[in-house]
Parts: C-alpha cells; structure tokens; sequence
C-alpha cells in the first residue's frame, strides 16, 4: 500500500480527470483546480475537434474501469469515408474492422468529471493557479497575475493544464530547461452538419469523413444526436486560406466551388464561418517532465502535438498508463516513479510529435492520390497474408499498444520498402504479384 | 531625414550598447536600462569567455568610426595553437595572414557603454524590466516582480537583453510565436593564466590556444595585461565531468594527467575552479523578431547560439549592420524596417546557430585528427590555387560579409567533395596530386 499523500491537479480537462480517478484509487487525497467555470454547467461548442479514441486511450480508461461508460458516448468509426470530385470513397482502418471512435471533447469532459468526482477528487473551478514553487509543491492562486495570491501547499502537484502549462512555465524559468513551440501556418475552424429531422445522421455514420484538397481540408466526425462535427484546416495566409475569406459571399463561393456535397449539409456556413473563432495548432516540446518527487507534468502540458494523428488525448492517457505501471513497480519512491516515468515517455512523445506532423500531408493530400491507395492496397495484401511480417504505421499506431518510438521507426522503414516496390515497372499492373512480394520480403529486415 | 524618436533599449551589453550609437547617429533620442550595477564601477569576470572579434562585428563598429577605439584593446590572433600530448602545432585560421581578435568581455562592454555615452545616449542602470505593452512600447519598471511597476512610454522599445531576454519574454506569450530553448549537456567554466612577472605573456600571445580532448576542451585567449582568459568546456556528467571533480585533489589529479602543459601556467587551478561558477550553454531560436513598428529583438535576445564558432557578438553586431541597411533604405516606415530586418535576419541566425552547435565537434575532437589536418591541407592547397572557387567554410564565416546561410551550404557543399575526395586510395600520398585537383574541379557545382 503506498503511502496516502495530498495532490494537486492543475487542469480539469481530459488527461486531469482520469489521473485523479488513478490517484484516487491509490488511495491520495487529490484536489482539482481549474481557471476555467465547470463545463458541465456552461455551453461547450465552436473551437473543438471531435475526438477519436482508440486502443490507448480505451486501454487507460478500462484499467480504472470506466471504459464502458464511455463507450456510451462513443460512435465507431471503421473507415475513411473521402470526398474527391463529388465521389465517395471508403477506406478501412484496420483489416480485422477495427475501429476508432468519435466523442464530442465537452461530452466526454463532463463525463470524465463525473467520475473523478464519484471516485472521490474534489474540484475547485474558477481558480487561477499563477505560479508554482516546485521544491514545495505549492500553488499561487489568485484573481489576477498582479493581484493578491493565496498559497496552497500540497505534497505533490501534477500540471495537466494543457499547451500553456503554467506549470511548465515555472519549469521553464529553471535552468537546462529545453523547450520548443512552434506553430503551423494552418488553422482550423469548426462547422456543423446538423441532424436530419428524424434525429438519423445525414452522412454515413461510421465514417471519419474527409475531403482532401491539397494545402486544405475538411473532415466531419459523427454525434450522438445525429449531427457531425466539422472542421475545416486550411491556411491563414495564401490563395486558399482564411485571410482570403473575409465575408458571407465568398465563403459561400468557396464551399460550393471546392466542397459542393457540403453545401446541402451545412446550412449555417458561414453565420458558423464568422461566429466560431479559427485556432492555432501547435506543436510544444519540453524536457525534463518532472520536478524530484513533487511536481510533474502530463499530456498536453509536456507534449502538444497537431491533430492529424488523432493521438493527442490517446497520447495523454497513455501516460497515465505508464505512471501507473511506475507506481506500482517503485511505491512510495515518486522520484524514482517521476524519473521513469518522462525517460520512458519522452521518446514516444516526440515520435508521436512527429508522426502527427508528417499526417497532414496523407490526409489532405494523399488520401486522394491513385499512388497512394496502390500503396495501401500492396500493403494490405502483404499484410493479409504475413501478418507477423507487416503490420501497417497506421495500425500499428491506433490499434496496438506498442510504443510511438517503436512505430516510426519501423514505420519509416516500410516506407522505404514501399518507396522502392513503387519503382517496379508497371506496379499498377503486378501489385498482387508473386514477384512483389518476393521484392517485400527480400527488403525487409525484421 | 529620419524622424526623431524616443527609443528604449533593454540590456546594455555589447549589442545594446552599440545599436545606441546607430539609433543616436540617426537623430533618435535613446534610453538604455539594465538590470545590473553599471559594469564601468564593478568587478566582472569569473564567468566570461574571451570574445574573438571578425570581420562582421569591425564591419558594424567601423562603420560608425568606434572601430579604432576598439582594436586599441585587442589581440590579433593569426593562427590556432593545437594542444596535443605536449606538443604544439600552429594552424593559420585565414590563408592570407587574417586574423581574429581577443578581446575581454568587461573590457569591451566599458568601452562599449562609454561610447555609447559619447553619442548621447542615457543610461539606466540596477532598473528591472519585468513587463512590456508591445503595442504601446511601455516599460514596466520596479524593484521586483510582484512589487510595484513604474509604466514608460516610449516610441520604439529594442530587446538587446540576451538568452533569457523579459521583451521576448512578453512576445513569447503571443499567439503563433516560434520558441526553442535547447541546453547541451556541456558547461564551461573560466580559468586564468597569469601573465610573467614581467608582463609577458607565458604562451604565443597572437595565438588561439585550444587543448582538444575530445568530449571536453580547454582554450586560452590572451589579454593585454599579459595573462590568458581559459575556458574549460566539459560534460555535466559522466567520465571526464564537472561531476566527476568534486574536490582539489581531483582536479588536480585531472589537469596533471590530461593536461600536463597546463600545470605550470594555471598556478590557482583549484581556487578558480571552485570559485567559478559552471555556467551552462543554450541555443534559442525564435520568430517573430518584432512587434509592428514598436519592438523589435536584437543579438542574443532573438538567436542566442553556442560560442564554439566565436560569432555570438560578431553576429549580433551584424544584426545592427542590417537593421541600419534597412533604415537607410525605408526612413520612417519602422514597420517595413523591421519587418524586412527579421525576414532577411531569421535564416542567417538559424544557419550561424547550426554551424556553431557543429563545431565543437570540430574544435574539440578533430583539430587533433591526422586525417582532418589532411583536408585542411588539400583544402588550403586548392584554394590558394583556385581562390575563386573554394573559399573555405571558416573563412566564408569569419573573414567575409557573404550572408552565413550561404556559408553554411556552401560549406555543405564543400564537405560532400572532401568526403569523396578522402576516399581516394593512398590519399594521403597523393594529396598535393593533380588527380585530387581534378577531382575537385569535376565535383564542384558553382
């Protein structure tokens, strides 16, 4: 039995909610503070991404048992579902059906509050956390940065308050202290496909719907109640961009030139277009995670990452699986637990980093390109047929728990297999070739 | 004629202070803070290294005639002297005799600050800056951080105030701004070298010293005084380590052994050792460098780099060199000025920051290789033969004005013909050989 300490959680998003029901379980004593009010009280909508769980994610939610009560408010998704020229294309995720699930983030926030607070962690919202004295696990908390604050000691403070941190920012200001942020020149904004009137979807339900149109692209993820999430990535500056859309008329213009089956399904474009802001979209990088036994980071806050992986919260929950599996192995020693811990996790961190990155370019570019589904179609037979041999990047990302780091690598060396098998004459015509898959299995080093 | 203008500069160092003299030439009316006593009345030292002042820094001091001041507190240094197992070997940094120049920090950073007060400038010393209103250029000025602020309009604010600069500080915090901060697992401490008793120098004084060791390294710049400014570059951790010389004995011990030529001209060895801090190095890169037509970053404050290339204030001083280009060019419109000083400043910075990280590599490890003195021979012979075609990397970075990204793919460009030309058989045999003339030329694309 580990010794029952008094922890701070700072950040009640997604990450920090299920790390107080695995602290809870411990046996802790854990308070949650958020800048923000309760977001089961408040109107959540505008500036989201539907989420897509998958493997990690439902592997951290069923250790602590809370799983199927997510499952409720999860919709399968089993395919791509892609838009090119007013066409529809499905692509399977995984071979075996698998799927990757849609949730609504305001859905699944309160949801995972709930059960925090039925596990036993108390919430304290509209509190400001300002700075942090890391040797002493204490919090500032006050209205203002220039105002009074209250000091809050605890015996272990855990920052889950996402690409911001302020608890990375005190982190920060100590020295040897590495850390990037950079932004990308895309933004996204969030639509909305409503319901039909009898409450059913009014595109395939079980599809992750994209149209990929090179530098932009749109994708829409199911709800329960019938309507889709969209969001749209696309460039701040440039031709195709949302400094070039600046009234009802040329959004209007834009959507039925490029995006025509959208335009019966969304039919409050552009009053969504101006009401709901565009986003940034940030990848933030940090190292060391932790502070000796008192204070560390987790998810966003040690690891912002793009979108285009769907691994961001997935990502985040699996760091709550590899802390817990340190505080099983080492007890009572956090130091050693929180050493572990970010030397375990900051390799796949940076590997999922990475390969989110590079997915913008499959995503709005390639899941359209005749190239690239020969590709997949090579690799799905070869995968069929030596499933030990090969399975997928993208698989082996969603559908396996095997580590991020581990995925790119092997990852990038399918690529150059595959780089080389597209070189053969007249592929388009022996993909399902014994002598294609001889030139596989000659290439591959594992 | 420019329009007059109340400018503040944040830091009165070596930038600073001499982006001061540029902005009162101009006809502005400039303020200086810093948050130190004035350097002029204090000790300095202990943790400096001796600044190696090329081409581009003279350039920017001579073209508002403080050059000739300067150089009055300088050391020509014509050549590397090589360290190895007791044994000396001299290697002429330019082919035509050029030199680069010692000076101390302290010493020039007073010089510095009295011209800038010749100039007209005004100094404020022991004033924190803790916040700036980047859209008004205000200072807020106090005695601590969560104190009382004094606000100070100005027109223009510059951050000239280093690594861990408050004006970025506050620009770091505005959306889509691009951060990194990256520690090496090397520091450095300062040493000294007393000078003979009668005011001599005890080594070649028109020498950069360097004992290369491979993981760590020792170098030694003169001074006027007689005596040597030595900075010894080590690992934090492991074999040879700042962690591993925890005592006088081990220190000793270790100078005995690894650096027996050292004993006998570092008599307070142990004292210094111990009386110096271990400072730690960074590279910080960031975008963007200004803030409409009210704040810009200068120097170390927008692209602190490593100091293994001698170029962070030869840098610096040429960021002035541009920002004066551009205000010679756009007068008045200081947003056109600084927008055209980042953009043309941003790729130079990243490339000097890249070619400084890549040297230590150089200095410490193959300036005591054979096989490396060999290129440097078979480089030299050919570019004294074909001085239009091969101007090598060290000369393009040191020795001219040409823009350091260029330096930096034309030295690229170079390493993939030497590297080719390294695996010529019996090499180095054949090295002054027509055939390696030959092969140079026929690889050789500009």
């Amino acid at each position: 039995m580990q010794k029952s300490l008094s922890i701070a959680i700072v950040g009640s998003g997604l990450v920090g909610s299920l790390l107080a029901v695995y602290l809870r379980k411990a046996g802790h004593s854990v308070h949650i503070y958020d800048r923000s009010p309760d977001i089961r009280k408040i109107q959540f909508s505008g500036r989201s991404i539907n989420l897509a769980m998958s493997d990690r994610g439902w592997k951290a939610l069923d250790a602590v048992n809370v799983g199927d009560s997510v499952r409720e408010i999860a919709i399968a998704m089993d395919k791509r579902a892609i838009h090119v020229n007013n066409e529809l294309k499905f692509q399977p995720y995984g071979f075996n059906g698998e799927s990757i699930y849609s949730i609504s983030r305001g859905t699944l926030n309160r949801k995972m509050i709930d059960l925090a607070e039925e596990a036993g962690a108390e919430f304290f919202f509209e509190k400001k956390i300002w700075d942090v004295n890391l040797a002493e696990a204490t919090l500032q908390i006050g209205e203002t940065e220039r105002g009074e604050w209250e000091a809050v000691k605890y015996d272990m403070v855990f920052g889950s308050d996402g690409a911001f941190s302020r608890v990375r920012h005190r982190m920060q200001r100590q020295s040897m202290f590495d850390y990037s942020q950079e932004f990308l020149p895309t933004g996204y904004k969030e639509l909305h496909i409503p319901a039909n009137p009898d409450g059913t979807h009014r595109l395939d339900k079980n599809s992750f719907h994209i149209w990929p149109k090179g530098d932009y692209m749109l994708i829409a993820l199911p709800n329960l109640d019938g309507s889709f999430t969209c969001t749209l990535f696309m460039p701040f500056e440039g031709e195709n961009s949302f400094a070039s859309l600046t009234n009802r008329k040329q959004v209007e213009d834009f959507f039925e030139k490029n995006l025509p089956d959208t335009v019966d399904v969304i039919p409050n474009l552009a009053e969504d277009f101006f009401k709901n802001p565009t986003s940034t979209l940030v990848t933030m990088k940090c190292f060391p995670w932790t502070f000796e036994n008192k204070v560390a980071l987790i998810g966003d806050a040690c690891h912002a990452i793009v979108p285009f992986y769907g691994q961001g919260m997935n990502a985040g929950f699996e760091d709550i699986t590899v802390l817990h599996e340190f505080m099983e192995e080492f007890g009572d020693d956090w130091e050693k637990i929180f050493k572990a811990y970010e030397k375990s996790r900051k390799p796949d961190a940076d590997a999922i980093a990475e390969l989110s990155y590079r997915n913008f370019m499959e995503m709005s570019s390639k899941t359209a390109d005749e190239s690239f589904l020969l590709r997949k179609k090579i690799e799905k037979r070869f995968s069929e047929k030596y499933p030990d041999k090969w399975l997928p990047l993208y698989s082996r990302v969603t559908f396996s728990h095997r580590p991020y780091s581990e995925a790119l690598a092997i990852g990038d060396h399918q690529k150059a297999i595959m780089d080389q098998v597209m070189l053969l004459p007249q592929i388009e015509k022996k993909w399902d070739s014994e002598e294609v898959e001889e030139k596989i299995l000659g290439l591959l080093r594992f």
